[in-house]
């Protein structure tokens, strides 16, 4: 334990140095122009091994063959082993899947796989500002930027792309998609110049670079006094401009556009649609390669809370829908995975059953938002694992959709200039998640938790079996103390985090439980707002009716009253009482559990997650006695168990 | 009206210059070493006359006797008037006195006047902080500071000078009560040397500074390790910088102190009394004749929610009631009127009627923090003269003991460096009759808002009933919208502008109405949280018996179902729709009436307050709105006249 403890380093995330690997003697063959896989791959072993011990007797051969393009192969041979790509990228993530199966303390001679990624655009989306501060960041500032400047150091940057790529990580879009006037100007000098310095360090990992540009583009950078997409001047400007980027940046992956959301300006400001916008600006990439990826988050944040027709997960089905085939073949929808904002629950967008058309990317959020901002323990694999095999029409699983319609995964991450870089070193696993799945969807939360804990700590079984067990409960114990049955909200506005069950309730974000004396929620059925009828007809009739609703979406859909029979025969109003006073007992559990770990995990990661541990105890014994007053206050009935519920 | 259009300025404030009086020749007379008052008045005259025409037939005689310290007397003579004074400050007040009277329009012949203040110390409390910004600020930015140095118009500060003195003002600590480092070293060099040259502006005027110190100044200012106030350094340290400070500005006033206070600093951190942390410091400035204001705003601001046995309004005598006769003579606590935080309706602080051997200053805030921000129209005369008058024992008003136990009046002002210094020009008449009241506190609203038009503005009869109706009402309509009957809060948390019923509910500030179904409020009866047992036996009672309380207050002492019958026979529930709906309307009301002096009030005058009372309508709506959703829910109750309550 002393000498794991001693190289033990957060910092290395899973890619630790190990002591405990068996080494293998070895000569490593690489192919013409591989020298830079050749030295990630020697650099892997050095980091398992400690050093490689050179023998003619046994040779790992990297080399490129006509697989697909980014498509590996592991192959044990007699007296050797071999990784295949069919590109250079494929060679390199065989070089990093071997490493990382090695890790787990598999034997080389067992390790066959064959793999290639559903989809070919796998991407980072950092929120980071140029001021250096980061949007919803919960790990420190941006390893990017600072004081309006890129400022960062080349080591980390190359680590972190190590990082990225050893995950299957292919594009990183660098600044927030909130663009500001200072950051508007990264496709422009004196800033393009220094993109192109940061996209080098990135190029021989196989991860091309994108930015968030402003839709007003045209007047902040190019001095123009409109941004209409069709404005001849405006065509002129995203072309001229594009080829300044390209000329710089040949390889770059493209741009993100948050448009017509939040504040942010749009082509409706125009009177134009959501295809003008896009595909003008997909015009001026196409020549290159270059892709537009195109947000759907479009909806009224200004809604007047006494608007109860207006509901807000409608917005982008009716925004985008009726534009399905419009847009350029190189502009690609970037869709949330559920239909309102990264909350614990919800039902996949409606927008991915019916783009026929359209190629789309799926939009997660790796940064905990609204999921415990990385203090609260809570494995996001658990719940992408729901949303993949979610329904999209009859019978059909959403991640079916991989490789179809849907041509990218992207993810806001968690990561910051902390050490650690996820601030929760148990948070990294959810950024490892997110790449393994968007590689392969067909992966289980079970799975990628316990490979992620292998290859991260050196520690016992009871070590290894404790982490698993709490990161893979994490999701359902958060879920039931915060807001329940997929109702969303109830959060301290502006910060997102702790309870605050009226938070939003009278505010302009279109956010609304409308909790009465006798029923909570809005009904969002063919009968009430509509919203089911986004839906497939099969989906539609599933979410409409509340006895095949499912029961942990029956908030998001109905209007239920207290005094609703459960499935189990509880009410609704016990049911709240009960999941709050679980969570709150489950979050000590957990607490209780990592206890176990001292000097089974090093020290520094006991210590540090142990305090966040205690944070989320407080937190969920406030949410906790927050929601249950709330519904006490507002019901007047007692919990059958008598438990403490607060006046 | 094109004549007085163009001479009427907002900056004049109550000063004017009027071209419809009736000029007198005449020649001012004044005694030896008055040159500043003789100039005062000559430009007074000319502010009303545009010149003045010398006559040896009418002489204005300005002279000082054996009056009090600052009594005034002004008397008409055969063929002269005759302005006298105890003092210079005396003879000052006289003279703007009797301006204000000539502005009036009175004829001089009729001009009787014999005053006295009432209270020695009438003073202006600046909540600015020397990066320009005031905290509750609503008409701009600091006219003292800007980027952490004093920063200011000299002309600006004389003129600011003289709206202060012409109202009775002699005192004005210039500073925020929450120190930061920055301010905490305005008492050393070299903010020091800045801040005598500002007093010397204000000297002429009779008018005193004060400076805001930190508590921990010893440690922040002096280099010390503690600021424990019985420490033999941390004395030292006080007597020496204030024998600095008096160096450079010998009639200094003294010093305002916030301690043990919302995260500031105080002797209880040291294990001292208040009287501990008080009397060190008064010590060092006492050999001067200065003073120490030591505010009483002393709770628990990390209160938990769920603790129902503190309750906030009780700190402040908690904390100094026991040490009622062991302050020194030159310590004054400084007490704001009601015992919460400056909420539109809240008994008198117990503390006035229990400190019988304490010097005391009653703290009043003109800024309206809680009471529209110089939006919403409120004025705070017609509640001013409520609390004046509101008992504080069997029979005995609070005024009673101006000049008594109450030796100084204070308040947070409502200025900033907007050109009409209160960012809506109707707010200057909060700030006028705050003078005059502190001066006289048997001024009734109706006259100092009646006087207040009079001398401001050059309109006809109609509007001079229609603004001086507008004022009257302008509380009550205000109250009528927000929280009912005294329960307070219910604002929005951090900026305290329009409506959020749990805003504060479930915070750490100890301000709950704890609404559920069928009831809310907290009681505070000697059965119920014993707040009551603070005041005298008198007025225990009155306040214990829900039939004797004052309606206006009945949430704030009482818990209250809402079926309750209030005196007219409505339930309380029908009670809160009604003011609500009243309130929005009656807000509307204040718009239409407004509306109807355009062309009768310089048409800068007329835009600008139309503006803010649009934006009056709009809040009150939203305050009628989410008022009657949020009791409507809980309830379940309708409207018994059927007007719109949204769900």
């Amino acid at each position: 334990m002393d000498h794991a403890r001693r190289i033990f380093s957060e910092y290395n995330a899973w890619l630790q140095s190990k002591s405990s690997l068996e080494p293998k003697a070895l000569r490593i063959k690489a192919g013409f122009d591989l020298d830079f896989i050749h030295q990630e791959c020697r650099l892997g072993l050095i980091r398992l091994w400690g050093e490689i011990q050179e023998s003619d007797e046994y040779t790992l051969h990297l080399k490129m063959n006509d697989l697909e393009h980014e498509e590996f192969s592991l192959t044990p041979l007699e007296n050797g082993f071999e990784i295949a790509g069919g590109s250079k990228n494929a060679l390199l993530y065989g070089v990093y899947r071997f490493l990382n199966r090695l890790a787990t303390g598999e034997s080389m001679e067992k390790i066959h796989e064959h793999s290639a990624p559903k989809v070919d655009y796998r991407i980072i989306n950092h929120w980071d500002n140029m001021d250096g501060h980061i949007e919803r960041g919960y790990a420190g500032n941006s390893f990017f930027f600072l004081n309006n400047k890129f400022d960062y150091d080349q080591e980390r940057i190359k680590n972190y792309a190590r990082l990225m790529a050893s995950i299957g990580i292919n594009g990183i879009c660098i600044n927030n998609v909130n663009v500001n006037k200072v950051s508007a100007g990264l496709i422009a000098e004196p800033l393009l110049t220094d993109m192109a310095e940061l996209a080098a360090l990135f190029r021989p990992f196989g991860i091309r670079l994108l930015v968030s540009v402003h839709f007003d583009a045209p007047m902040i950078v190019g001095g123009l006094t409109t941004s209409d997409p069709l404005d001849a001047g405006v065509k002129e400007f995203w072309k001229a401009q594009s080829a300044i980027v390209y000329d710089k940046i040949p390889d770059f992956l493209g741009y993100l556009v948050k448009a017509d959301s939040e504040f942010r300006g749009g082509p409706e400001a125009f009177g134009r649609t959501q295809a003008d916008g896009a595909n003008t600006i997909a015009a001026a990439v196409a020549p290159f390669g270059g892709l537009v990826f195109w947000r759907c988050f479009v909806y009224n944040c200004q809604q007047d809370w006494r608007d109860a027709q207006t509901d807000r997960p409608m917005a982008a089905y009716k925004h985008f829908q009726p534009l399905d085939g419009t847009f350029d073949q190189n502009v690609i929808l970037q869709i949330k995975n559920g239909p309102v904002d990264f909350q614990t629950r919800e039902p996949v967008s409606p927008l991915f059953s019916n783009l026929k058309n359209t190629r789309e990317a799926i939009e997660f959020q790796i940064a905990q938002e609204y999921t415990g901002q990385q203090i609260d323990l809570y494995s996001l694999a658990v719940q992408w694992e729901e949303i993949l095999a979610a329904e999209v029409d009859k019978g059909k699983q959403l991640k079916s959709l991989f490789g179809q319609e849907i041509v990218a995964v992207t993810a806001v991450t968690n990561t910051g200039n902390n050490m650690n870089w996820t601030g929760n070193i148990l948070a990294q696993c959810n950024l490892y998640a997110f790449g393994r799945m968007a590689w392969n969807p067909e992966l289980t939360a079970k799975e990628l938790i316990r490979e992620w804990i292998q290859i991260t700590f050196e520690t016992d079984a009871h070590g290894r079996q404790t982490i698993e067990e709490m990161l893979l409960t994490s999701r359902g114990i958060y879920e039931s103390y915060t807001a329940p049955l997929g109702i969303g909200f109830m959060v301290n506005p502006s910060n997102h985090y702790g309870p605050n069950v009226d938070g939003y309730e009278f505010s302009h974000w279109g956010t609304y439980h409308r909790a009465s004396s006798d029923a909570i929620g809005v009904d969002r059925t063919s009968k009430g707002t509509g919203f089911t009828l986004q839906y497939p007809e099969s989906l539609q009739r599933m979410y409409d009716h509340i006895e095949s609703c499912p029961e942990e979406l029956l908030l998001f859909f109905h209007r239920v009253r207290y005094d609703y029979k459960m499935k189990d025969g509880r009410t609704l109003l016990q049911y709240i009482y009960d999941s709050h006073f679980e969570g709150a007992q489950q979050a000590e559990a957990l607490l209780q559990s990592w206890e176990t770990l001292e000097n089974r995990v090093p020290q520094e990661v006991f210590n540090s997650v142990k305090a966040r541990l205690q944070l989320q105890l407080l937190n969920a014994r406030e949410w906790r006695d927050q929601v249950n007053t709330y519904f006490y206050r507002k019901t007047g009935i007692d919990d059958e168990k008598g438990r403490k519920i607060y006046m």
